[in-house]
């Protein structure tokens, strides 16, 4: 707990996505949450009222971009715009989980960089400070010249499989792409120099065949471990899935699945649940509805974490611990 | 018609909202619609490819900011953010109907300018011109610093109810609240130089009470004329049957509708339906999906508008004829 | 009163175009008009000299875009530049008459936008905040992403009207145009709920005509009534005088008038004077010199208003009453 | 006279600083002056209307920051804001007299730099080009990032005193002040090596004693010579007027006084006349009403050198030869 | 060769880091190089001269950021300048080596994000575009809202080795760390969908101890193959031979190393020699002076892969096949 | 000794160009020097670790932009970059020597104008202030438009000599060259009101000829006097050591110089020493290395004045007296 004293100009406000976290976020920091109303007119538009005056006020707005997300990058746009009319002197945005960050890149001819389109959405709003988790790559950063506070999740999950008495001579880490390796490789050290192995999916680029079963290769040695797949985003479930069979196949003793970021798009628990997969282990950055909740699923707060970081900031205290 | 002849490096895109009118604007000009793909993921993220280079090229993106509003005004930044880095030489975004142009000023305390939002996003996103039709307040034009080419349906109305056969003695254009004033004068003169009368709806800033039946008053004489409602939007339908119940109270001996952007949101077919309105006209900046289809409501396109309009901006030939 | 307590770093400069009205709000907050030296060169070029450190200052400057208003505007954004070259914390622009307001939109082809243009010229050169008062379109406020503090004035002119002891049921509001019926309803229900009529002038935006004595009809019943007749702006005084004569003939009893700015150009005085206005009631946004002062024009003082947002501003309340 | 072949995009556009000489370029290059109608609502706003087609055309709008200069500089600022909005392809502004240049620096305390503000006015309304003559300081041209093409009259004016038939052995080129040395030495260059003298004003910076009559000295032989006095600006003639005083005192055996720009404000006309100034030799960059043309003061036009800089930038040649 | 046939406006400019490269460019194109002066003042400030006229032209400017950086860098942004004031129309940056391209995102607290920094200097000196090879994450393409056309090295790379008569079945593709898995498996796909294996350096984020020889170990199999480590830069050499020797001990075959940028800072060339690499390839985005080459590196140019760039962005061609 | 009380927020942070000042000025205030690491790559690139938190800090980073000059201009850049990111509240750039400020103007076709693209780069870095000492041309303050506090140390330059017992009577202050004359003119005013004389330099422009010895002539009378040339920079030491030879062969009795900055460049001190100079008087805005120490120059430093400035800006009291 991370309270903040003199918090008569600090308000914390909640937009649709997340609630249930910025409640716990205000409750950690022993704050109420701000008064405002985020309802939607007939036609679809989005309808604001902040009901409680923000003149001077260092203000703190959480909102994950997750589905819908063009409907809650819009809320947090046009709550930004009216948090800047009303003379709000601070415009913090809390985003637990920064939607379209994986477009981040033209792989492609003609393709957009939408997670800079969005980045540029939210400075040309004039937003003071950005504070996400787990980027899904860390140059996102360099998308803003404002500061971004960048919080590691890993501490949260990893605490989670050091409480259930895994092993750590009998564990590996798996990437279940080429792109997760470094990620795969610092989870790996922070939860005491284990080894890694990699999934080798070919033609990853080639989107056309996304779908078609693609053989895979695993690179490293499971015989006999606990595998954990350790990625950033839970999408579909395909990719943990077809891990999780390709790791069965090598040989795994158990295994286990954690990722930052549960998008879990339709279908995706299914996949989860049949798949060998033990546990999947995520936070809340993204709201888990009754249909998303799973036996299988195990869900951790990182509202300690955003708590603590926004008491920081508060205090212009070094965030160099939440860092790590 | 009005064909485009050195067509080569001029495209004209569509995105999801209106596929019909881009297609006719197209079949006007002369060209085929450019070749882009715009999906949605799992997850609900906004894919968007271009099959066919834009180096070098004028292109024209047509999108409304129509229902689903932010997923389509989304669509189109990202589009626009495609074609930029796909090094487009000039991006003209034509919006039929302008989304959240009503938010378009401060009415109350902590109110965003939403309105201003769409009109920062878009330019900040670099466009290079705006071609819209009807907006809902003209000063919405002031919100950019690019050229905003602002065409008026009036004509497009107008003819409809001059090929009716109406006499022009009989008829009386009314507005449905104090706002649209302005507009009903300008309709009025541009019919024949007939008189108006307005609705005088009270405590109308004050929301609260929105749904309340509110006592309204007519103000001038309809009594057995031909009375026609013309408004740029006609949404919830609730202000247009109320307004047509109120002229009948009156002594109107016919009572039309007309407005440019049939948002025509849930229920709203149904109040018109079931009002005293004969016939509802509209245009085709919003598309009429089957269920908003009805006998009581006429549709007439843009299209040709558009389409002159394109083909002016491309040779630099003046506009002035489509801005009256 | 609204004094300001730890006033050491906060001041008030006054330009020249309303030094009265800048020295009572001076008065009313309790503080000394800042030390400055607006003056020209021979050859007409502006020169300023600040007299005391502003040095991080919470600053406020009034100046009114009236006659000349090139050269206010001018002596404004010369202001603003020296104070930030000069290291003042917050630059913040009283403006109780915001001039070149009703070029707020293209009319015509080729047509500028003046009103964007004066908001740019004041962002481009970093002003905070701008403080202003009945802008004559609310979407200005949307001219500028910098909060607008944009109070109303109607509840100094309503009470001037209260305090003559008119009867309520006597009263009529009349909208001298089109465009100003919104206005006039507000004003109407502020007042008490009472009804309004309209001036239904013709050709309104055929400029060309513009000195044509337009037939002109009004909607809406004034027989046997007290007509207030109520605008934003009272400029060449035609409009008003016209209008006063329309509702002399359509049996009106008692015929005011008010307006919050006093533009009064040239021949205004004479033209009001003439009228069958018995009183044109404004305030003191405009400087009235005394060839402008007449036995028909009560001028009442905004002073208290800017006051009072001031101090509000200064120590972070809510202007929610001062919007109404 | 440098005429332009394929002028149908290309359009000279004249504001109401400088109407003669517009017309003199725009004879020159064989181009009728646009259509535009500038003029002053009774309030003292600027109205402007464009009565042609600008879309797609390479714009040349000429206009002098002279007396008035704010209104000048305002009906510029509109004038650019109408033609951008108005779908002008390129903007070039030629500004034959930069008004408030001599403010380009803050010499005291918290003055403003507006030549600065000037520039940024400018450069925020988007032109694309400053075409300008003699800036004060040359350092004005880095207060621009679009390009400035500075055009420089000295060639102008030495061909009148060569053409006059005086001996260059005779001659002495004196700087009123020690801030034009450089310009005097790049004079004396041009006309062939001849020496110069400076005239050494003490507690220039000092302007509260402006008005005192400092003693003053001069640097440099000017005995039994013809002395021309050099300065960009000639503004209240007292410096000039003083100057040619000490100079007859010196022994100087003509007096000549030449300077680009005729700012000539109130009662400098009589200095002149009343001086040993035998001819002052000015360009037409400021308009010479009657009131300000004497016997003693000669006008050379600068239109050749306008037509020649504008021919050579509609078709990308260089204007070197233009610079020296 | 892509010769340029109406190059009169087209000019390209070498400045001082890679003039072998520009020229052979300038060959493949057809085209003279610009002429132009970068030399250094005695106090070590660049001067910049262009010694022909830009005006109205398509500029492309060839540096690399390569050593010394900021002196190259500082060249470019002068250069560019220069360009925008002598009217250039179009300014392309040619930049086959982006220097500063690793220091991508804040790996701890505090860091600065040089490469974004990079990125804002180009955008704010306005040009138009850039042209690079091969960044090192492909996410720096956002840093930009201009064009940024990123060209792909490795079809050279590759056409070497299949040259060299490599049997595919032999080969394995070997990342020297994790955060080039993509990169390898790519290359791997390209070659011919051969295997990969990848060096698993532990406590890489740890940087204090990057001098320490830390114990690395392969992960699959490169036993009896032709291993070829793949890398985008070659920096100090340290990780390529490392890894080799890693190889060796694993049981590689023979040892290639291919790398786009030769780098190769103080030591490496040494390095390079003493390790069991046969051959090092490289291409000539940076220049190999004299004391950098080596019997072991083999340099290849990427002048064909640029001019067929220019020469397709002149004709707005897609550039779709050298993306790939 | 200006000592800062409340300390805990303020930092001062000195990077590579010149500690020993940085130091003294640190000494003056009381304040630690900031913890930051600043040290290059093998490839050159610079790398910058801040070593304590900054967030919420009012930083003032001091860097002379001397040789290496765009090394050094380059850490600044990072250093802000780095600082901005690690949520400093404001960053105030003291920069005792501002290089490339001579690069203030185009001076000829095509030329950049590098002091001004100097000010951009540290403008977009957002850097809030700058602080700097005797700019070679006070228009440069005008490329900025934040706050510039221009400090100036004539004073301690003056005080040298009043403190040598120089007879006023005999002195005379000699500009180098024309565009010195100013500055010449001022710093004889506040010795005492002293003469002046020039040196009358021909065909400055005319840089090809740099190198050539162009016969010069002195404007002004020196016969029998101490003469004590003035200049802001003293670079190769050229212009001062033939300046002094023709004031010998004028008669001086007794010659000094004075320069702010010392840029001595390769060779200057050798033509320092070899001139008829007595006494090169400079100060500490850049370090002189043992190589550029000579008996003839004395190095007198600006840290109190930085102090002073510092504390003041930090107290918001005015800095007034540190402009003259």
């Amino acid at each position: 707990m991370s309270q903040i004293k003199d918090a008569q100009n600090v308000k914390l406000f909640a937009l649709n996505s997340n609630l249930p976290l910025a409640q716990k976020v205000a409750d950690n920091l022993g704050l109420q949450l701000g008064d405002c109303t985020v309802s939607h007119f007939a036609d679809g538009e989005i309808s604001i009222e902040i009901n409680e005056s923000v003149r001077g006020c260092e203000v703190y707005v959480l909102q994950s971009v997750s589905e819908p997300v063009n409907t809650n990058l819009m809320e947090l746009l046009i709550m930004v715009d009216a948090l800047r009319r009303a003379s709000a002197a601070k415009i913090n945005v809390v985003m637990p989980y920064y939607g379209y960050a994986r477009q981040d890149r033209k792989a492609r001819s003609r393709e957009p960089i939408t997670a800079k389109l969005v980045a540029n959405l939210l400075q040309d709003d004039r937003i003071n400070r950005l504070i996400t988790i787990d980027l899904h790559a860390p140059q996102v950063q360099g998308f803003f010249d404002i500061p971004v506070d960048h919080l590691r999740s890993a501490r949260v999950l990893i605490n989670y499989f050091l409480g259930k008495g895994l092993t750590v001579d009998d564990l590996v880490i798996v990437a279940p792409d080429h792109a997760g390796v470094s990620l795969v490789r610092q989870f790996a050290e922070k939860i005491g120099g284990v080894p890694i192995a990699i999934v080798d999916k070919r033609d990853q680029a080639n989107r056309e065949q996304a779908d078609e079963t693609v053989p895979e290769t695993l690179i490293g040695d499971v015989d006999n471990k606990t595998a954990v797949i350790v990625d950033d985003i839970v999408d579909t479930g395909s990719r943990m899935a077809n891990s999780a069979r390709l790791l069965k196949k090598c040989g795994a003793k158990h295994i286990y699945a954690a990722a930052t970021h549960a998008v879990l798009s339709h279908g995706a628990v299914g996949r989860i649940e049949e798949s060998p997969i033990e546990k999947l282990v995520v936070t809340d950055t993204i709201v888990l509805p009754k249909e998303k909740q799973s036996a299988k699923i195990v869900q951790l707060s990182v509202a300690g974490l955003l708590g603590d970081a926004i008491a920081r900031i508060h205090s212009h205290q070094s965030l160099q611990p939440l860092f790590k």
